[in-house]
């Protein structure tokens, strides 16, 4: 037995997209029924380097498989100024829950892309309009590219309205996906009048207001990750029928945690958590919605679960580096 | 970069001990002075498979050098008769605290041995007689080598007296160590009429009675993990100059747990905690001490110091397997 190393490249040609998004669901059923453990994230914070380290530990237990891991992840804003390297960097173990045997090692860092992508395809996929066709994007940056490749997996998006300060990104983005979709640049208010949008940015102020959106869109709100970061103005918050991925996680640092500790939004705001929808205790979207809105966050369970999809395919096409790291094989 | 895989040989190799007990001695400095960062070990419970999972998680800062990392870590009893796997497995990610790069995944198990014979010999170093060369070792296992190894460094060890019920382990021990030691299998009660005794047994009885110790033994009390576990009699407890590692650890699942929580044992009973003593505070071994003892847990700190010393060395001498985990080599 030997513990597989999955690079960048290892867990981009084995996370099938399809397969990731139903995993991701599980997840949060999973989470919902309790058949989920994850401890809170713990902090190491260290101002003298402007940064900070998270363990992510959890393990879930879905209908035909379990797992269990940890990502220990960063967030060190000056990384690429000062070293040429990204402000965020993982690295996941994947153990055996049986056993605990460290199955893989993973690059967290492509991981976090897919299974983020992968949950707003989640929410999309019970919170969006059916036919929805358009797909608008705020913010080209490293995780707008799993959103349009997870969320076409569960609607028929043909068109895509991406919409970002930075032109060189926006012509990568449209370069990627060009020959796939109908990719435009645009304003934010384009980009918010699609049926779906997601915003992925680092904002401290509302980017997207009540007026840019169209009746019926659903917007996946997937940037904020610390307290005061927000992208959506209050009414689109207190219009919208608003999903949450978890309470903790989203009132402290989530696209509500603002709006949440100033009061103007409350506990009765919230519609529910994508977990309740996923199972059937609450409906997702019906006719009577006008806009919704999913707060993203991230949680630990969905890295595993992205890891154990990313595992069992690359363990299958003897893809990635195995590597006797306990001394164990014979 | 590249991040550097470290299997147990690599860090056997790369772990001399007398750098080890210098910087485990560091990071128990940097502990009671509050240079370092160790959020509670938070646990994954898997009842359904009889086991665990541990996340350790620690920053340092000592006088010249600081270190960043994680252990993930698991007691699973069943292991070794159901699997032939250790019950005990650890697996290590080693960060630059600057930019959170992992610069090394290193085989935690044998990095968990080493670290604990160096705890043990900082305790012996600051509580044994100056003049010792009797060691006493109950419980021939995995952990009884590094125990011999670590101490020897501190006290001129010429006389080691194992004790183990299990006669193949011990012949092991005798055939490991015999030609550098006068090494003999004995009874617990001559180990423990040594002048360093180590106790590395997970049993929850204790073994080790107050006659059977020597008028000036020091002990270092190793096995203790969980709550029920105990090696030493309550009066040996009671009697000795009492040093714990850590407060929370050691009343919750160290050597002292049982008895702290039958109120046999108070706080007024712990004389105080190993960085104490190692930053001055208080004083080690005095002319008027008669028997003390050392309760080890076991701190994430630990880990973390000894990955670094590990890491320093495999870098230097080019040992170990450089891997792009994270797709930033040039």
């Amino acid at each position: 037995m030997q513990t597989l190393l999955l690079n960048g490249d290892d867990v981009h040609e084995n996370a099938p997209m399809g397969e990731l998004v139903g995993a991701i669901e599980d997840a949060f059923a999973a989470y919902q029924r309790g058949d989920a453990q994850m401890p809170p994230k713990s902090y190491i914070d260290l101002p003298q380097y402007n940064g900070d380290f998270r363990s992510m530990p959890a393990y879930l237990e879905a209908e035909d498989w379990d797992a269990a891991g940890i990502k220990w992840v960063n967030v060190h804003p000056d990384n690429n100024d000062k070293f040429d390297l990204p402000t965020v960097m993982g690295t996941m173990i994947y153990s055996d829950p049986e056993t605990a045997y460290p199955l893989a090692v993973l690059d967290g860092t492509e991981l976090t892309m897919k299974r983020t992508g992968a949950a707003a395809a989640v929410a999309t996929d019970h919170l969006a309009v059916e036919n929805a066709t358009s797909l608008g994007i705020v913010g080209a940056g490293v995780q707008s590219y799993t959103q349009l490749e997870a969320i076409s997996e569960v609607r028929p998006i043909e068109t895509v309205v991406v919409s970002d300060l930075d032109e060189e990104r926006v012509a990568a983005f449209v370069d990627r996906f060009g020959d796939q979709f109908d990719v435009r640049a645009g304003s934010i208010a384009e980009a918010a009048s699609c049926d779906v949008l997601s915003t992925v940015t680092p904002v401290e102020d509302p980017i997207v207001s009540r007026e840019d959106l169209g009746e019926h869109t659903h917007v996946n709100a997937m940037g904020a990750d610390a307290e005061g970061k927000h992208e959506l103005a209050d009414e689109v918050l207190l219009d919208a029928k608003l999903v949450i991925d978890d309470y903790d996680q989203t009132t402290h640092s989530g696209e509500i945690n603002v709006p949440w500790h100033e009061g103007v939004l409350d506990d009765d705001d919230i519609y529910g958590q994508i977990g309740e929808i996923v199972v059937g205790e609450k409906a997702g979207r019906t006719s009577e919605d006008g806009i919704s809105v999913f707060d993203s966050t991230g949680l630990a369970i969905q890295d595993v679960a992205a890891a154990h999809v990313v595992y069992e395919h690359a363990d299958e096409n003897d893809n990635g580096y195995p590597f006797d790291l306990l001394g164990l094989a014979e």
